[in-house]
């Protein structure tokens, strides 16, 4: 069930993205609160048109959100927020005179009308 | 107000994608619970860079994500996942050789805050 | 931390889309709920396979999402709400015979699972 949605700023060149979801995945894959390694559904979204803050700077980010059911404690819930950004901290570019921010967001899905299926 | 978020991995050749936004629309404008048809916004969001689990497998999947204002009841909430969930069986290709998951999150908004308007 | 998503379907012609970014990015980074305006992280997204209800008609969307740390008053989220509003009233174009709707979310991300760094 969980979902990773995974943004960047396309100016960051040199993002490994593939990479990067195939050291996520292995990750949160690996993480005990996570039952069926298929389930862990990752997607990597450029993002072409951004603006950071209101100042003129040179700037990105990367952004993972990761969604999950509701149910984990707080703890499971840093770990996992804590690994991602380990892999963000090691696998994000950092072009000449840019800043670049990391980020992770740990959101709960409803779980009682969650609906998952496979053909 | 709802939105409605249709995203799915671009290895599912044949994806009726247009008639899955229709069928999808017909269903929830439908429901009880919907006022207003002209309310129900879909997007189809299709995933080019994806990684699912991490087994070397070949893999795909549909996800639907339907954000309402909060206050529906859990019962409207898994009648909406299921009748979502039934169109995506329907319309859904399996291509040979592939496991495809299909998955369907009700996820509600904050009500006070939510602002809409018309031009 | 605010993680802006502003989404418009792209049969909105001349929507000026980065003067959106900029003006929305100005007026959230001036309200005093947010601390540091270079965390105002705002994306464009173009949508370009939609349906909007179930009617034959003529329609368009302009869609943003506020994403905050859970805490702020319900005061701050409305006048939030309001002031992204009132950008998107004054910048989105409206073709004629289009009916065009407009909508703005202001959803809490989890707070003591968030991560934030930079490079």
């Amino acid at each position: 069930m969980p979902h990773l949605y995974v943004e960047y700023t396309d100016n960051l060149a040199g993002l490994p993205g593939q990479q990067l979801l195939t050291e996520l995945n292995a990750f949160v894959c690996g993480h005990p609160s996570i039952l069926d390694e298929a389930d862990v559904k990752a997607r990597l979204l450029p993002v072409s048109q951004f603006e950071i803050g209101s100042a003129p700077a040179n700037r990105g980010f990367v952004h993972v959100q990761l969604r999950l059911l509701a149910g984990r404690t707080d703890t499971a819930k840093k770990e996992l927020s804590e690994g991602i950004a380990a892999v963000l901290r090691r696998l994000t570019p950092q072009p000449a005179g840019m800043m670049v921010q990391l980020s992770v967001e740990i959101a709960d899905m409803d779980k009682p009308s969650y609906y998952k299926g496979r053909l």
